[in-house]
């Protein structure tokens, strides 16, 4: 998608790759058909298994009902009804979960142990990342050399996919990283070149909450331009202008990189500028600008 | 766009027409742009003018900007002012007036007198209807011929501009009509074979309060195959139900003909139905789902 309004606004040309488009409404549907499609037959018999409140519990069990093998998915027990159904309705047999890290690693063991289901975690994995790497690629083909891309990071499944297709297939586009200042673990990480873990972060951008993984992260490091830290405020702003001028429902981790783009932190002035809007699934009862 | 989820619930092949990504969010932008573009150059010297509080105000003012002539606006004072300053945006010089049909009507004759401007109405003009028909006729180029076409009625514009565009482009494919019930004027018009005037309308679909006119009615008559009403309820179930599975962006009187597809009224089964998203202007804080 394209927007003169936008266009004018930052005095670039920018061109909108919108996985709220995609399949279960984010572009967690491509890294989760990878994975499941490129398992050996004989692995795919008991099935798969992750943790997630979010997108990836979606999108696993929906790949996983393409190929008819069970998902067993380890949930929050405070994770959104509207969640909830959409994983039983894909097919996912739902474990519930106290709402915490441990809580929610410990019961996923012990649905391996029962199962002997393979894990598939929601980021860190190459074929996750391979599958989110097509999200750039698409991109790349459909529009003449970009100078940027823009995608946000939480885990950086879908950022470390992007620069690695940059790397492969458009040489010469930056990429750039768009994480709220209130998450801001991943920059962090990058600006200090080691890990640092995402502890208590305070972000209505709920997909972008998580901390980075041993695989992500080294790619990003090698890979990626910059990372680029924005304000709540910017991005439920970004987010409204997103729905009322493009008419496109997108969720609170896309509109981050839309909220850079608007920042004036960088000068996108004449640059021909990707941005990856990643998700659309959005609870209509809480909007932020409502809260 | 199409959408699987709504081809599975209605057993139908469906086929969206998005004009809530048309210039100004609604496919007014086409009956003005054709309304503009086809006058005489000598017409133009003293500008356009029209009265509204919608839709039309901003398509009228910004396909006359594109022509660099005077646009006038008779505005009723209790306009939103996300469309008061639309319309502003785009040059429009407006003249308020009181919220009454009278108001508008004598306020508009003054500004006529004043200016010069040759009025152009929102639908009962040849041209704007014209120019509402390529909609019909660009989803017909897009897709196989189609079975069904649903488009919303309210002054009759856009719905009689489709049917003339089945008539020469795409015989065959009949034409259905989507009303609110409690705006049902153009339903009573169609079953009575008389013009009835609309009359205290009470729908959130407000594109589509407005009576039909002189010309749209008599093409209405001829080659529109039926018309359906539906509740409120309904038209708000539809509206976020195309906001949650879709991720598109559409105003009430979008949802209208969702609504019909809905409603059970028509068996849609098998059948490759068109639907026409009308627009996609809504004001964020006050979505139906929330009074």
């Amino acid at each position: 998608m394209t927007s003169s309004t936008l266009d004018r606004m930052t005095g670039a040309e920018l061109f909108f790759k919108c996985e709220n488009f995609q399949k279960v409404g984010a572009f967690k549907a491509r890294g989760a058909t990878n994975a499941i499609f490129s398992m050996e037959e004989s692995e795919t018999v008991r099935g798969v298994c992750t943790h997630s409140s979010g997108n990836h519990a979606q999108a696993l069990t929906w790949a996983a009902s393409l190929r008819n093998i069970p998902a067993y998915i380890v949930m929050p027990e405070n994770s959104s009804p509207v969640k909830i159904n959409a994983v039983k309705d894909y097919g996912g047999i739902i474990t519930f979960c106290e709402p915490t890290l441990e809580a929610r690693e410990s019961t996923l063991k012990e649905v391996i142990n029962k199962t002997g289901a393979i894990e598939i975690h929601p980021y860190n994995n190459l074929r996750i990342i391979a599958g989110q790497a097509t999200c750039a690629a698409e991109l790349f083909e459909e529009t003449e050399k970009l100078d940027i891309l823009i995608a946000p990071v939480g885990g950086g499944g879908l950022l470390s996919g992007s620069a690695l297709s940059a790397y492969y297939f458009s040489q010469g586009t930056k990429i750039i990283a768009a994480e709220p200042e209130q998450a801001n673990d991943a920059w962090l990480s990058f600006t200090q070149k080691k890990f640092v873990p995402s502890i208590h972060p305070d972000t209505i951008a709920d997909g972008l909450r998580t901390s980075l993984g041993s695989i992500t992260f080294p790619i990003i490091l090698q890979y990626v331009s910059e990372i680029v830290t924005v304000s709540e405020e910017s991005i439920t702003t970004a987010m409204r202008l997103v729905w009322e001028r493009m008419k496109l429902l997108i969720e609170t981790s896309s509109a981050v990189p839309v909220a850079v783009l608007l920042s004036g932190k960088i000068d996108f002035k004449g640059k021909r500028v990707g941005i990856i809007l990643s998700g659309g699934n959005v609870d209509l009862d809480h909007l932020p600008w409502r809260e």
